[in-house]
């Protein structure tokens, strides 16, 4: 017997774009069946190549985001672009009207774009987004494109997904870069010093290059690039430099550290199912024991820690509402 | 048989501020006793009128804050900032030198100053700041003042705690500001226009009137202020505002709605308990069933979604990993 579910996954695995859309629609509002997706899915993954593309507003980001697409379809890639970006012209917040539309691409197949809105996720955010890159993955893109600014710890994390993390900056920057600069270091792989024909920008490749160096020296050392993306140029040079930080890990490959990548991905996985089982199971009414701590707790009689205590501390109660908030309990 | 922890808990509760902040160190690092700490000083809270400050990085937050605790001190209340911000000069990470220091309040004893650092608690930072609050509330604090850049998912969820969020801005602020302005919008109960004698100040100011104006015509309308912190014009109104809107919401208390925040507050302290203990315990090596999809996990043989399955239905597994990873574990 076929689910609707089930349609909707062999949809996907014959390239149906609209099914995709589908399937990471209920990642976003995440749908009791995203880890069924998921588990189901999981086996087509770990061909798409990554790249996260990080920088302050107004650092052209979404210019270059732009030209690398123009880049890579010319090699015939598929590509997939993932804007996390309030500001982002992909997700519709433009503030300003002179960026670079990304409209163009909406009419090539072989280019897709998506927007992930960064409210009413609550810290959830990060397993979204890495639910929807696997799904871009799984779906048989070549080149997978995570645009974010690189504020926040929730944006900031979401590098993580990336094989290749870009950090744009712009010579006029001033304190907000220099803010950022201080978080957004240590995730660099590649720098790229965009509006390089501004003032400053020597300047600026000169002190990114300085923190390079004063980085202990092992492994991958940062390259900084000079880019003008609306007039495209650096872009080859990105894009070289893009493909030789991929070398350099596919040569400098550790079992220890996937095995440690792998173990981080399933604690975050577990926890936030934890998470989610739960929530789902007290909003929507769970029955038994916890109904009457949700009373107390509603009415002030109880403080949340001695509550959450109460349940965890009853192996039958919290068993009881995991289930409940499973995917079981919805597919009835 | 007193414990250590007994004993902190004791001078905390005398107002011994080295145990305040050794309590707060134990927020921060995450130790398995902070639900105990939590469950034991929670029916000391709700005395304290809790203050959020948001907005731009060079916006003038710390000056203001500053001003805030100067006023306060004058009314001979106790105040509490934490500062979660990394361009904060409390959080040591300042890049203007033209910064107000807050270093004269370090030595009044009716003024105590915190900074919690962004990094490292992925997605764990609003529980930390949550805890905080609820320790300087219970150690007798009159007015806590949290201060944070209004950016990423996760600042914003602090805000959630104020009584008051105040959203600073700036005439300059540029498209930095605009971006801003959608999510921050939302939560502001009062605004400021900060750096009021510069060009463009009434201008801000009759924008975010019209965007308070085009709000649903019920509850609390938010009042747009101007001051300029730095020459102490406008922070007594500003103190004025922020006792009116405490007034306010005396008047239109709604219990419905006290039932929710406590609800919501309970579902954030269970499922965030669950998310540790399960991360603690698989950190420190769970026995059985769990150690065994951990090994698999690490080489690849298994996905973590399937994984994830396996060991929540599974209840003795589930069990076992909360029990590991909870206090008692570790108090041995």
């Amino acid at each position: 017997m076929a689910s609707k579910l089930d349609s909707l996954l062999d949809r996907f695995a014959k390239q149906d774009r609209l099914a995709l859309a589908r399937l990471i629609t209920r990642v976003e509002n995440r749908s009791a069946e995203v880890s069924t997706v998921m588990e189901r899915i999981y086996g087509r993954t770990g061909h798409a190549y990554i790249i996260g593309v990080t920088g302050a507003p107004g650092a052209g980001k979404s210019t270059l985001v732009n030209q690398l697409v123009v880049k890579y379809r010319a090699q015939n890639k598929l590509v997939a672009v993932l804007a996390i970006d309030p500001s982002s012209p992909f997700s519709g917040g433009a503030v300003l009207g002179d960026r670079v539309r990304m409209t163009d691409h909406y009419r090539d197949p072989g280019v897709y774009i998506r927007s992930l809105s960064t409210r009413g996720h609550h810290g959830g955010l990060s397993r979204a987004a890495r639910e929807i890159v696997k799904l871009l993955d799984a779906f048989g893109h070549d080149i997978i494109i995570i645009e974010t600014v690189g504020v926040g710890q929730t944006e900031l994390s979401v590098m993580d997904l990336a094989d290749t993390t870009v950090v744009v900056t712009v010579p006029e920057g001033g304190d907000g870069v220099q803010v950022m600069k201080a978080g957004l270091n240590e995730i660099a792989d590649l720098f790229v010093v965009n509006k390089a024909d501004r003032d400053g920008a020597d300047r600026i490749k000169a002190e990114l290059e300085l923190s390079v160096h004063l980085r202990p020296a092992v492994g991958w050392r940062p390259l900084v690039l000079m880019t003008q993306a609306s007039n495209d140029i650096g872009i080859d040079a990105l894009v070289q430099a893009i493909g030789r930080h991929g070398d350099y890990q596919r040569e400098h490959h550790d079992p220890a550290r996937d095995g440690e990548r792998r173990t981080r991905e399933f604690i975050e996985v577990l926890t936030s199912e934890l998470e989610e089982r739960t929530e789902r199971a007290l909003k929507n009414g769970a029955g038994g024991s916890a109904e009457r701590v949700l009373g107390e707790i509603r009415e002030g009689s109880l403080n949340p820690y001695s509550a959450t205590r109460r349940i965890i501390e009853d192996h039958a109660a919290i068993a009881r509402l995991l289930d409940e908030g499973g995917p079981k309990a919805v597919r009835e």
